[in-house]
């Protein structure tokens, strides 16, 4: 830790164990940075709830085992993302606490703390919901209370308006579309609240594996959207959650 | 004229005035397609009312002035899109019969005939003025009724709702559209006509001068929406005519 | 049903069953578009013969199940496009009365109505058939006479040329190409009806998909094409549906 | 004002002054959702202190004029984005009141009310200062206070580890940048607040006006990050004004 | 067959057996482009010795024993391209006398005619073989010798130095590359015959495809270049077939 | 020269005036390739008439006058492409001997030699003149007879029928069109000669100055198409006139 | 300068003047990267010989004045990129010692220190001189000779081996080409020494700015090629001047 | 071996045995570049360590077999990239004299050759680890020493402060990064060494398969920073390992 370390070095100069040059050696040598940040990130884990999340593709099942073994071992909470069912299932049987929401490809510790503020998340369609299950598993694990509103796509507007209050209820608001993505600029032009956007690669042809929705939410005419990656449903509710926990917080 | 033609040498032949081998020659060589199309398109236009139409853009004064010099001797009713103000002033010294709508850049004759059916022509902001002007003209041009209902985007939905009944009278709708171009799947979800959806150039940063626009329409989640090249209100109004006047004839 | 809703309440109030504040909140919570606008589509099914369309990608057998199940109980015909021939053997067993295309891979009620109109799909090449038989069994499902003019592209374009006469004769025209798509623009200067163009994924090399073929019917010099989705047959046919029926209508 | 012409509406019928059917067909009628969402947006506007904004790109010096006219007789405080300096010398001339921000190309009220939380704005260069000044004067017309923080890139990241402490007091983080944006991921690895990302279209050759930045910025490794569209400074503002005022409003 | 249909049709209205206005009306209604084309088409087969060619790619077995044996009845020789080995050890016991190239992946029969002039077929690496060989089998198959000179690009660059002469002793040269498709360039600038340039789709990350080759041949320093689609060494034999037997009818 | 100064190292070894070793290095040192490749190209504009050509784009009228004169002084033919009327202008004053085809763009030496052959320049629009004369100027310049059919694209497709025979006539046919680019492939199924496809810039929307129609003429379904740069006239012609005079050399 | 701060910070607490807390809150908060990282920068100045470059690109000439009046105050060297002719006049009376390269649009002091190594500046055509001028000018600058071999493109590549020995006596080589960007994998495939490819903008039709170039670049069968931004000549002279000076240092 | 052979034919000419005109044929027939440049790579290869190295991807264990075969028998060290362990277990039986790296998918002979100078191989995450390592293997097998620092990308930034010095010893760096790559410019910004970037395909969304990585790359704002394609970390190492070794040969 480089502030105690920090503070024996300046005991030691004020007690003059050591010079000033040896001081000025040690201090600028020992990488300040890494036990410091390391710490700041811990503080900050502690202090926001927002613990380490482990991406799960492209991850071994022995590889994410000695992960999530390592982070128990320290008493911190597990989110894995992007985990499918067959390394689900081994990962299940080792470690019973975790659940895994097959849908969400997550696997999660039971969020203990209590839930607050609110988000959000609505889709376009049926077909987002991986991605809205994904961002709802993250914005439980991190703490929030969600509210999913799924199907309520601009081809069928009046499902959308027909829950908008409970939309309008929400500190933030995460829209999930797929294909054309117009659900994300409706709703910005009807809530007053701050919009996530989240792309998805639902669509055939000219799509182009959700670039077409990606573009039309970051051109939307309505105000209050910001956008994320094509199907970052973690990476919205990442954000989602910050944004919540600031009313919180006060 | 091919037909006569063809009668003419059938007639020549059954006369025995020429042999079956020139009469082949001739029918073959005479550029059948050539006059017999130009006959088509003459009597098409006559029965469809649908006139040549002259695309401004990129020609002189000078050729513009030959063309409709030409076309006004056959009697012909004049529309020219992508007239410049300029341009516009000098031509109509030369022929004050014509109108020129500055906003759709548009020199036209005036409609003789009644107007038939009903053409909603959509916008979502007032930047889409000139592509929707530009379809209004041509739909006027080619004896259509019109009703415009712009400004009504989906950052203020609502707008939309308290027009949809004039937009549900029409036979066919046209929605322009730029930025995100979202209207055209809001429209294609609230009425059962056919909707021909225009992306504007309408915007700046990845809008990629009309590109996600277009995207948008493609991809569109509603049914019923079929696309136009970008900033095409002539050939969006084309169509629509077309359509329109499906139901008139019967 | 929201009118009827309306009337309950209001006679209420008129009989001072509730008051106006009691009367205001009802009205305002019950979400009317909700009901309101279920009614219309409701309405519009019955009125245009368009019912409700199962895109069958991405649906499990099970879900498909559960959803054909629902509407046939409500004698609603049934269009399930995009199942493939292993999903459809499962579901032919269950729904008998459903007939499966396998080409189209569309699986659907048989039309009871009577076909009215015509519609002509067109195709450039026998690789576009998948997506011409999904579109001809939609126009055909939504009670349109199809007649179907398959492989006559433009490499041998007298293929065309033979069967002119027959797609004049349709109220609305389909053309269907992948490679350079250019049998949509050779059409489109030949007959005088609506032409809705569909660009198909097929091709090699810098084809991308369909992408080449889409834009070059978004950019055609003939006027009167519009244009939808790469591969999307049952799109092309809907709003051709739409066309087609303004003429019956009258 | 619809609720209290619904109030209207529904005492008459108490008061048996029209009948059941007659209010029905006025509640239908009279555009539920115009006078409705209008009046929601009104009071949106007072409650968030989020009045309308004006997009001066492509709008003319008199049609600015009325616009801002006709608001300022409303008492409405007054934005106009993108309003170059020729545009802005007539218009301050006319409305003395405003000031006009040069670099940030922004016409606007003084805003009166007491700003209130924190939001930083770090640019990576001075080429990025237009969109960041459009950033900041929306706001602080939207009653935040700023901290601008400009000149941090990652070419020199000394500068932006000097700052940091700044960056992590506020509650909102806008980071801009153009060429290949990397300081939104370095910031969104230092700080434990919700960062909002401006690609802008500082760069050239393989920058794509901005492109670059965009993906970059999507792509981020850092968690807690969003985007905007390219040079979208007002559209940032917008998003951080909601998210800052979250915590007040507690 | 139309001509002599005509002629028919011309004897009889000589013959008075048949007035005029049914002659026009046979003449007309009978198709003159079907027939007439196709006669072009047979005589051009005939006259050119370019023969009908099959796409194999998409066709199934069942499907290209058809074609074949209807071809084979009417004494064509055979050309199939993009056949895999399955489907040719089907085909090959079926139709012994066809020859199989496993690499070009093309059936085809053996080249009766004598082979005139000469094509150079020229690849970067060694991975551009089966396209090469797709061409070179496509040449021969109509008539043309071919000189196969592989695996000299630009990366030992004295590999093509060295058989130059072969090079340019041919009448036309095909240039075959993947990567970046550097090698055009190279020979266009040291041969004085007409190159057909074919990108191909060896590469891997921003190579997209065969994008980048294919862009670098469309945008080659040397004159004298044309270029083909991705992997089209049918298409490049073909185009290449048709200039080395100018040389070869006069 | 390589070849002599070869010759007089290899005799002054014979001679015994250098030895072995000293011969060896000269070899290898002095640059073979400049001096021989230089040779080569001086022969092959003799021997094939192709002169060196300068692309006038981005060159300055000093410049150009430099080059021009130089090459006057060796009495070599003079081809400027893409030399605007203003540089024109001044360069005309200057070298009298030379014409300048205004809408070629092109300044040129008039062909001294008798024209051989037909290259048939086949165009969709008047506005692909600009490139078609660049093509026809260049063709006649390389000593080649040009035959020019413009303006018969397949919107009106009759247009292109009058004139197949002339087009079948030529040695090779080059075919220029913008927009979608559809022209290409119809000829290309038209005729049974080389097509050389010049894709122009000419269109808006989705053309992507000329990607579109570039696009379609590389995945045309018609054999015996190659393709250049997007308007590269030039280019087509100066491959044009090496085919078509592979048949006049024979 | 932070070491020193930190030396009199550390003697204060060696004298017993503040206490540790008081010391190690000083060190933390007075931004240590800052002052340190500007000291490393300084150093590396003198050591490495790399000054600090001004982009001149979007400064006005008063913004350049105040910077380069700074940098002369401190004895820094000048080096301004992309500066135009007429900037340059006006700087070049306030600052007669700096000499102004118009070609290379640079404004530089005339480096004062012995020039070591060599780097190759090779290119493939006069258009690419602006960059390659510029390349040659910041190399200069930063200490390293300079052997300009300029216009020696494949498509005479006789040129190109005419001046192999040169680039081959050379430490690094630039390698600066436009239009299809081939030169650079010729030059890797001859030369055993890094060579750094620069794309330029030259070009036109599918060049895309530089983009096919680039890729052409990125995706070289030969090795040892490493690539930088199109048009950027200064980039690529700078990392050449580092790999350069790796062989003097030593 | 074209230089005995050249001594042969000059020895023969001294000794009369053949005459001038002979001894010309041979040495310009006998393909000088061929030999003359195999002799050069041959010197090349022994001058700088750089021996001939095979891409495995695409070519089949016979294959493989063979060359490695034929290069040992010639004593030649071997270095195979893009081996998978299917192939490199087939081959490791047969060659056991060769390693392999399973992560790198590299089979190579052991550097017998004592390693020079340092490379420094930077990752931003664990699953840039393959190219890093196909990096490493193919620097060690040229004779580099090489210095491993993995996964301290930008989003936990105190990781790379704490290995600067690590990084800054290095003569090269080689930065690796997927995802939005950000890591190459924060290096970039800290080392006073050139930098070679490779973007990796690591990622989803709208990372396309290290597009985006490459982009930020190419457009750093630091300087001193070139690129090499994705996912390429042989051609990384092979450029560094020539850059590493002009410091070593001094």
């Amino acid at each position: 830790m480089q502030k105690e370390q920090m503070t024996q070095i300046l005991q030691a100069v004020a007690a003059q164990e050591i010079d000033v040059d040896q001081a000025q050696k040690k201090i600028l040598n020992q990488g300040f940075t890494e036990l410091d940040f390391a710490k700041i990130d811990f503080d900050r884990q502690k202090r926001t709830g927002y613990p380490e999340v482990i991406y799960g593709a492209g991850k071994t099942v022995t590889e994410l085992k000695k992960i999530i073994f390592a982070m128990l071992e320290q008493n911190l909470p597990i989110l894995v993302t992007r985990v499918d069912a067959m390394k689900a299932a081994i990962l299940g049987e080792q470690f019973p606490t975790l659940h895994y929401n097959a849908r969400a490809e997550v696997l999660a510790t039971k969020p203990a703390q209590e839930l607050v503020g609110k988000i959000a998340i609505v889709t376009a369609g049926t077909s987002d919901l991986k991605v809205a299950e994904e961002a709802a598993e993250t914005a439980l694990f991190l703490g929030n209370q969600v509210n999913r509103i799924y199907d309520v796509g601009v081809a069928g507007i009046h499902r959308l308006f027909a829950r908008l209050d409970e939309i309008r209820a929400a500190q933030v608001v995460i829209v999930i579309a797929g294909m054309e993505g117009a659900l994300a600029s409706v709703v910005g032009g009807l809530v007053a609240k701050p919009v996530i956007a989240v792309p998805t690669s639902i669509g055939y042809g000219s799509n182009f594996g959700g670039m077409t929705a990606l573009l039309t939410m970051l051109n939307s005419c309505a105000s209050g959207i910001t956008v994320v990656n094509i199907d970052n449903g973690f990476g919205a509710a990442y954000s989602a959650s910050m944004i919540n926990q600031i009313g919180v917080a006060k």
